[in-house]
């Protein structure tokens, strides 16, 4: 019952994301204004089952909504798969008189909570924490307009430099099995052509759409990729196949790696966080329980963790075909 | 009819804002990549008053999609509010054989279009180009995500030095008529006070907010201010009536000014424009008009522009209330 | 004697800049490596006569090498002017066992140092920190690469709207005594015009070369006044003055104001600083004093605080050269 | 005889480094306020071959200072390297009437002008653009100063992520044969160790800094590696090397790339380019060649090419001290 919540905990878990601490600073406000006690809980259930706790008032989270990463850590944790684990990580929450918690993160993180939750019957409220915008039930997650920032910040420059040489540029973005990422920097970015997971468009398109650039007079192209693109190829084979089979490019390759998780969050992504912290816990307060905050349009919204893990969003069709007229 | 379409004409009017370049990019790729002539009007109604017009091809409009401000430029134009100025324009625009327009603008460029459609049956399309977010029928509109992030940036900095101090500073922002970037930027940028046009809070509650501010420990404190703001008074008048009732603090000023309207477009910003060219010239070619593109969720719909220029858009109560617990 | 020194105190005086956490971080590190103590003296000489310390450690500056502002805090002392509080700043420096100190900031920081070392004969070293760059002995002071790149980064932005609207921006910058800031951000920007307070170039070369720049075609003007700018006319008045005597402009104001202090400092402030703490440590342990560390060309200098505190850095007269020049 | 100069061309050649626009538009511009004719030969080299030549008035620069790459383009080109490729070159500069010229490269570019001017008597003027600053005769290169900018923003971006996991992450930066970069941005960055060509400080010194970091509570380390570093491995070597002899650590690679080469240029590089432009008409027109623009502190100095090229500067033995002690 709602009545009895006195204590919530709250964790980052998985991958980090920009605007997680933005989202702990909410979720420590909403829980001071409302005079519930708050308990930080580190490096995620690896911490749950240590029983690395900290309460934190409202004034222990000054001046880190601008911040990227996340002041409670994040780490995987195997042991938390395990009955056993679970069983520990109870006892330690029981300890501690942690009466629910929020949880920040991805799948992964939403699955162990749902198993948790099964077993214990204990509150949990999920905050889509991700920078791969890939779960159901929230049109953005915490982090991906950050990252696809980031993503156009660093193609800004490679342009400036591909396009002084003539270049023809891969660059390799996150996104194992979704694409968002590289669709929407892609876009953002104005790249040539943009390789998904969820499409394989083939080779021979890529070299068709190449050529033609080439021809239309453009100075530099860039291709995006994104990690789990389904031509078979990463970007350095990519780069090899187009030496080989479309000589006219002198091709360079770029992997951007883990800058993408990190940096200052957006407004967009503060703001967001803000208002899904306070969600977060009133949700709690009013006994609900496995559900996650959305967003849709503007308007937050709550679904039901086993919903929000059972799939990827799927890639917008529409900006598909954006992509495609905008390389005209 | 739609089958009669040849000659697409595009210009910006109004305010400039982040996203204009990549919208009118879009216009131009789209009509490349269907066939469509499309011809850049500059300097808004005035340029179409006076004939400037220049057709664009593809290759015009290369690296502009990461630039602020607009390639076509933008004025005021009186002549236009006025019978004689439409028939003008009207004649321009027969006489270079444009068949329709795209308009990329705020909420008086679309009602000027909507009376010149009205005279003339000429096919119309807009698309919401203002940092202001204040226009019914889309969440956003281009440059709102640009211009909170360069407040938040803005803020970021001022609150380094405002630490470092102990001091209050009041930042004005733009918004003389509604208040989201100041809701936003300010929830963003962990403002202690948001002073909006929508609501008038009271003297009273600041020095409050800002007494118990400062008894909590808290090292700076930054109010915003948006233009409209209802107080009465404006931020060089906050800073003196505060210094008088609430003599604890060392205050100062900053007024954001015209940056906030320039600046390379964010990612969503980018993206958004691209979408909204794409769908501006594929209306017009589908035979519709005096409608507007704009975004709900993350689905591209149309409202008429008759509906769109009714009224702005209402500040979101939730969004408030989040803003007062964060300050907690 | 070089031999005596323990401990060392650290502190922040005077208006902050971006690179002062950098320098107490060098500063913190390099006692630790030497084995020294390292003491914090909190709101400069304020919190000297309160003995307001806290001993420092390595890890303890963590993360603040690319923060803006300053952990130490800052603020303005009175007391220290007068005998009395210089005398209680010793009794308190050395209560708490403090042998010398490293002073971060600019001209009137050195000047209450130098009163208080001829007093007590107490090691002292100073760290030129300051926006302005207006301290003899160094080329570069702490936070003058960083607030210049601010600056410019502004300056981008107006310029984006400036040139869609064919206007011209009066745009204000710091600097009350010397134009620094207002000379290199104006190349650095592109600005038409610079008016600075080392040189009055008077009203009618202004409305001059604002004739010439509009009959030569520029899309717009950016003119950059420095706060102490000898015309006796601030940017406000400035605007009428044009408008008045030269109504071919549709003219425009920004105040930078306060965030020119702050942000992230750049990599150069960084390395900077860190070089200058490390200097400025050693320097101590060899049993100098009164001296501040500058940089020539790339090299570390001592001079003399007595040296440093004389007069302003001339303003670079080749530089107002190229800064004509580029506006043809 | 200087009286001659009528016509100058200006290139760039080698890799692009931002601020060479900056430097474009100050020779063009210095030219136009001397009455002397600029030409703009594209790509290098190989458009001086072919005789790519465009006229560039004041005009034809704006907006440019603050944009990376090259509007002239940059390439490699061979041709020149023979004897008949500068003979062409020579006779299409004298078809064109170009008198003297500007290079802005670096040293495989002055190499290049250098046999050209001891075979036909040419007037030439170097500008050191790229942004590895390793050009004997100026202490900053134009491109230095926004590439380590760029690097270090990268780097805060991985420290957020590695913080949060507490990694270590080995960052491969530019720098074939020279250190800077690494040397400079790993300083502002807060690197744990920094792996430079000029220095093989051994693997064992690796691992015995990286137990040492962990053992003082680190949350994160950051390697930097510069591309031509001397342990013989690179960076996923390193990775591999240190996960099998120091196993406490998780650890991740990341590869900044091309992104390093664009970017807008800083404030700094855009003064620098500013400057170097004026001085290096200026001095054709006082006759001089052979010589390359520099800069020793705040002032302009030439340096006779043969010189420039003859090695690089070495690196600065107190910055490897520095960054020693930051490390504590």
């Amino acid at each position: 019952m709602a009545s009895e919540i006195r204590k919530i905990g709250v964790f980052t878990s998985g991958g980090d994301s920009p605007g997680m601490n933005a989202a702990i600073r909410s979720v420590v406000r909403t829980c001071a204004y409302l005079k519930i006690e708050c308990v930080g809980i580190y490096r995620g259930y690896q911490g749950m089952i240590e029983g690395d706790f900290k309460t934190l008032d409202a004034r222990s989270v000054n001046n880190i909504i601008n911040k990227g990463g996340t002041i409670l850590k994040s780490a995987r944790c195997d042991d938390f798969r395990t009955k056993e684990g679970r069983k520990k990580a109870y006892d330690q929450l029981t300890k501690e008189g942690i009466d629910a918690f929020v949880v920040i993160g991805g799948n992964g993180s939403f699955t162990g909570a749902l198993l948790f939750t099964e077993e214990y019957d204990f509150p949990v409220i999920g905050i889509p924490g991700t920078i791969d915008n890939d779960i159901l039930g929230s049109s953005y997650t915490l982090g991906f307009d950050t990252a696809i920032n980031t993503v156009v910040d660093a193609i800004d420059k490679i342009r400036d430099t591909a396009s002084s040489h003539n270049r023809l540029f891969f660059v390799e973005v996150m996104g194992r099995d979704v694409g968002h990422i590289a669709l929407n920097a892609g876009v953002g970015a104005g790249a040539e052509e943009i390789l998904i997971p969820e499409q394989n468009l083939g080779l021979e398109r890529l070299l068709d759409s190449l050529k033609r650039s080439k021809a239309s007079g453009k100075s530099s192209s860039i291709v995006i990729v994104a990690e789990g693109d389904k031509t078979g190829k990463n970007v350095f084979e990519l780069k090899e196949y187009v030496e080989e089979h479309l000589p006219i490019y002198d091709v360079r390759v770029s992997v951007l790696g883990h800058m993408q998780r990190g940096g200052n969050p957006t407004c967009f992504d503060r703001v967001l966080a803000s208002r899904m912290g306070v969600k977060a816990v009133e949700s709690i307060l009013e006994g609900k329980s496995n559900l996650m905050v959305g967003i849709r349009d503007t308007k937050l919204v709550l679904t039901p963790l086993a919903e929000a893990i059972k799939a990827h969003t799927e890639i917008d069709e529409e900006l598909i075909r954006v992509s495609d007229i905008m390389t005209t």
